[in-house]
Formats: C-alpha cells, sequence, structure tokens
C-alpha cells in the first residue's frame, strides 16, 4: 500500500488551495480527482470575484492553482476515481480505481454536482441540446435560441454570457425574481435579446435527435405552452458529491452538506473537509480557497501534534 | 451624517475582499483605514502560498486587491482613522478623524499589529535600528549585520529575505526549535551567514543614536553575553486591533482576538468580523479573503433579508 500523509480528495479551489499549504507544511500530498485537476471553476467563462484578479476565464484560475500546488510539490492524480473509503482508525484507506493509499489524514474537498430538475426528457437529451455549463456549450448555439432555467447567480451568470453568443435566451424561472448578485441581474435587464418567464416551469423536454422545443406551466395560473428552442441550460443549483463520505460515517446537514467546524473539522478524527461539499453558508472560490488552507494547516496540526498545539 | 449600508473597518486582505462582495451584491459600501490601504501584507517581501499566485511580491498583491475593490465601486477612504463606535441598536455610528458615518451593518477587519518584546531600549530606538519588517528596513542595512527575534513563520520568512541582504544575520529565538513551515525552516539551515541562537532572550538594546549592540541570556544557563548589531528585527508575533471593538461589547478570547462563528458573525447583530482580528484559527491571506467574503455575503443577508434566508 502506498503511503501518504495526507490525501486530497478533489482537485478543486479547495483541494488545490490545501495541497500548497499541506506541501510547504512538510507533509507528503497526495490529491486525487476522478475528473481533470481544476475543479468546477474550469466551467466559468468569466470570474471577477476572486480577489487580486479583476477578471480571469475560470479555466485560466483552475490552471494557475493546479500548476502552483504542482509546482511546490504536491502529488496530482486526475482521472482516478475513488471508490471506497476506511475513515476510521490512525491510517485511513482511500481506494480508488488504481490501487489503495493509506493516509494518516484525509480532507475532502469532492465539492458537488448539478442538479438536475427531473422532467421527462432531461436525460434523453443530455448532451444533446441539454446542458449543464454555459461555457462548455454555449458556443454550439450561435445565433440560435437558447433557454436557462433557474434564477440564481449561476443561471445569472449563464444568461449573461449566453446573450453574447445566442440570438435570444430565455430565462425559465419558478419564482418571481432572482437570487443573484444586483450587478449581475441589472446586468441581465441590459440585454435586449433576453426574455424572462417568472414563475414559469418546465415540463418535459422534446426532440428528435436533438432538444427542438419545451412544454412549460405558468405555475401561477396553471397555462401551459411550448416553445421552440435549441438548447436547454439547466442552472438550478447543486448537490453534494458526499455520498462516499456518508457511508463512511461523516455527518451531514439534511441536504447532505457535511458539516464542519471553525477548523474544518468532521465528526471523525483526523478528517477534514472543505470547500462546496460542506455546509459552510458560502459556495465560492475565495471560501473554498480560505476552508482549504484551513483543513490543511489543521491536518498538519493532526498529524505533527507540534508543541503551540495542544 | 453620511450614510452606507456596510462600513468595513480596515482595508487589508479581509476587508478587501469584503469590499468586493458588498459592492458586488449592490450594497453601498465603504472602507476605511487608518494606514493606506493594502494591509499587512505590504510589508511580505514575497508571497507564494496565495492560490493562483506561484510567486507576487505583498506589495503588488495589496496593490491588486485595493485596485479590484475600487474598480468595481467600493469606496477606500485610507489614512483616516476610526476614533469612536456605536455599534448596538439599527444604524450603527462610525466616528473618524474627518466625520461620523451611519451604517446598517458593519465589518471589522482591524488586522493585528506587531508585538514588542518589551525591554530596554525597544522604544527608544525604533526606527533607528529597531524594526518590526524586514522588507521595509531590511535594505537599509545591506552588508550589515543584523538580528532577528523570533521562530515563528513571520521571523523565519524575514531571516530568509535578510539573509540576501546583511552580511551577517543572527537569529535569537527563546525555545530550541523553529515554529514555521519546513520549507522555510530547511531553506534558513542552507544560508551560510544565518547564525542561530536557541534559547536565548534579549535583555537590552544599546546604542548610540542608533542600535550598536544587543544584551543576551542564556535562558537554560542564565549566561549573559554582548554582541555588536547594526539592527534588530523584532519578528515575535502579532496582537489583535480589537480595543475599540471590546469597548463597545464585542466579545474577544483571552488573547482579545474578536469571537466569531462559521458566519463571520459576532455577538452583536448585525456586526460581523474577519481576518487576523477574529480568533479563527489560520492568519494567512487565503483565509482572511475567505472570511471577508463570508462577512459581505452574511452582512448582505442582514440587511436585505432575502427570501432564501430565514
Amino acid at each position: 500500500m502506498e503511503n501518504w500523509d495526507v490525501i486530497i480528495i478533489g482537485a478543486g479551489s479547495a483541494g488545490l488551495a490545501a495541497g500548497i499549504y499541506a506541501v510547504r507544511s512538510g507533509l507528503k500530498t497526495l490529491i486525487l480527482d476522478e475528473k481533470f485537476a481544476g475543479g468546477t471553476i474550469s466551467d466559468a467563462p468569466t470570474i471577477v470575484n476572486y480577489p487580486g484578479f479583476a477578471e480571469i476565464s475560470g479555466g485560466e484560475l483552475a490552471q494557475k492553482m493546479t500548476n502552483h500546488a504542482r509546482k511546490l510539490g504536491a502529488t496530482i492524480r486526475d482521472l482516478e476515481t475513488v471508490t471506497a473509503l476506511n475513515l476510521s482508525g490512525e491510517i485511513k484507506t482511500v481506494t480508488t480505481t488504481r490501487t489503495t493509499y493509506g493516509a494518516k489524514a484525509i480532507i475532502i474537498a469532492t465539492g458537488s454536482h448539478y442538479k438536475e430538475i427531473g422532467v421527462k426528457g432531461e436525460k434523453e437529451f443530455r448532451g444533446r441540446g441539454v446542458s449543464y455549463c454555459g461555457v462548455c456549450d454555449g458556443p454550439f448555439f450561435k445565433g440560435k435560441r437558447v433557454l436557462v432555467v433557474g434564477g440564481g447567480n449561476t443561471a445569472a451568470t449563464t444568461v449573461l454570457y449566453l446573450s453574447g453568443i445566442a440570438a435570444e435566451v430565455i430565462v425559465v424561472h419558478r419564482r418571481g425574481g432572482f437570487r443573484a448578485e444586483e450587478s449581475l441581474i441589472s446586468g441581465i435587464f441590459t440585454k435586449p435579446n433576453v426574455k424572462i418567464m417568472w414563475n414559469t416551469e418546465i415540463l418535459e423536454i422534446k426532440g428528435e435527435k436533438v432538444v427542438k422545443s419545451v412544454t412549460l406551466i405558468d405555475n401561477m395560473t396553471q397555462q401551459q405552452s411550448e416553445i421552440a428552442t435549441d438548447a436547454v441550460f439547466v442552472q438550478i443549483g447543486e448537490a453534494p458529491n458526499s455520498q462516499l463520505a456518508i457511508a463512511n460515517g461523516i455527518e451531514t446537514d439534511e441536504h447532505g452538506y457535511i458539516k464542519i467546524d471553525i477548523r474544518q473539522q468532521t465528526n471523525q478524527p483526523g478528517v477534514f473537509a472543505a470547500g462546496d461539499v460542506t455546509n459552510h453558508p458560502v459556495k465560492q472560490v475565495g471560501t473554498a480557497v480560505g476552508q482549504g488552507i484551513t483543513a490543511a494547516l489543521e491536518a498538519y496540526s493532526y498529524i505533527r501534534k507540534p508543541y503551540y498545539r495542544k
């Protein structure tokens, strides 16, 4: 069994920040990710709120953080999926599609995944007009009509992004107002090619090989309608990737987010969590980074028990 | 009285990150600082652990964050000292050397200040050989012999920095080992012009107009000695700038650090705290940023009470 001081599961902003601090603290550090390193920020067209970078693409920031962690000496193994954990005991084990590792401490930074709306046609047309990532798939719909479902920050950012590509962006939101930063909302209202349908939900996504239309319902009047569209971007939020942690006795809140304290500790000694997978009230690049740093330094204290920590 | 939605006291990493998020949330945002905007990172020769910047000078990062907050619309008034606070009530007031402001929420991000060793000669020779900032004053001692007091991360960073400027760096540390990141420690041990005196304390700083020597004591053998030096860099840590907050009933721990919860709330409704002034276990740029972001979004929720927050 390959042994490490700390294994960080997830190479997003939280995991990479944790990696940077873990290696600088002298810990033998492995970062695992089932996808490419970089995390969900890789999908963001533009990030303007990570302090220090007035404007940067998510992909570029993800690359900078990944290179930063690697340069300092963290080992990052991406495209390697964790299949089992054993978190009790002094040495914890992490089994992946490749091998089994041992570690003195574990940092869970597995992030979250896109929520589905759960309607007919959604799974069938995924990748054929149904998308969960504006910057990934938006450019395929240049000059077309697209639909965005949702009303939060992610939806609003996607709407702004798509308004510069698509001929027409229709926002379908089940509520009567956005739950997004006011600067995003005011940006949307200046776009002549964005139409907003409040209090509206999707009943079905229809098509032939690719998406052709959606059936909508006005949730105030119950009136149904069908409109043509080339794409449906589902942006209704995320759910935590905490299934393996839960199966190993890690406590979560009622939505499955891992409960942490101010030191990023979980209920299991030597197991820390950071970033979008936790129940921290804010899910931003900058807060994921702060949590990752804290988790790494607390993991260091847990392993090395320096004199200045009781 | 000039009215704002949120006033952030302190324009360091935490305060600037809070400012970025407060303005983007649509809050009328004022940031005050008694010094120049940028905070204590301005003093750091090199920062290699703020994720995304593999290497940057503290001054440059401080400038980037300041510009970032200003570009987004935060009003920053530096060189304006807060002299009184009234934190109870719906509208809180902040009195400065210039005027009195009102605000619906306050974020305290006042950071910390350098601790003094408290020996004879320290105050007398401050600015004349006694310094608390290596990058500020180090270049004055090119080719000279300098002394660094302390054994933590800040001391270790300063030792490395000074070893490239001074002819000789003597480290005086009251303990028998460093309490710093291992990569810093191993860096120090490779420097031929660094000499470490373990278990040693300064009894007095002597000079004539400027520092000339120090009297030392070995705290194991009690043996005293005097050595010549041109400078004494005191790097023994920091204490929180929480006096005004304490006077207004904000709860702190036994060292004066403001007690916060996971939402950066203090014991006073509408008053949040972020960064080095808090009792958060980690004091780093990246954690200050994360806390500032959280404080701003929680201040937003406190003021605007959006539907998604109870």
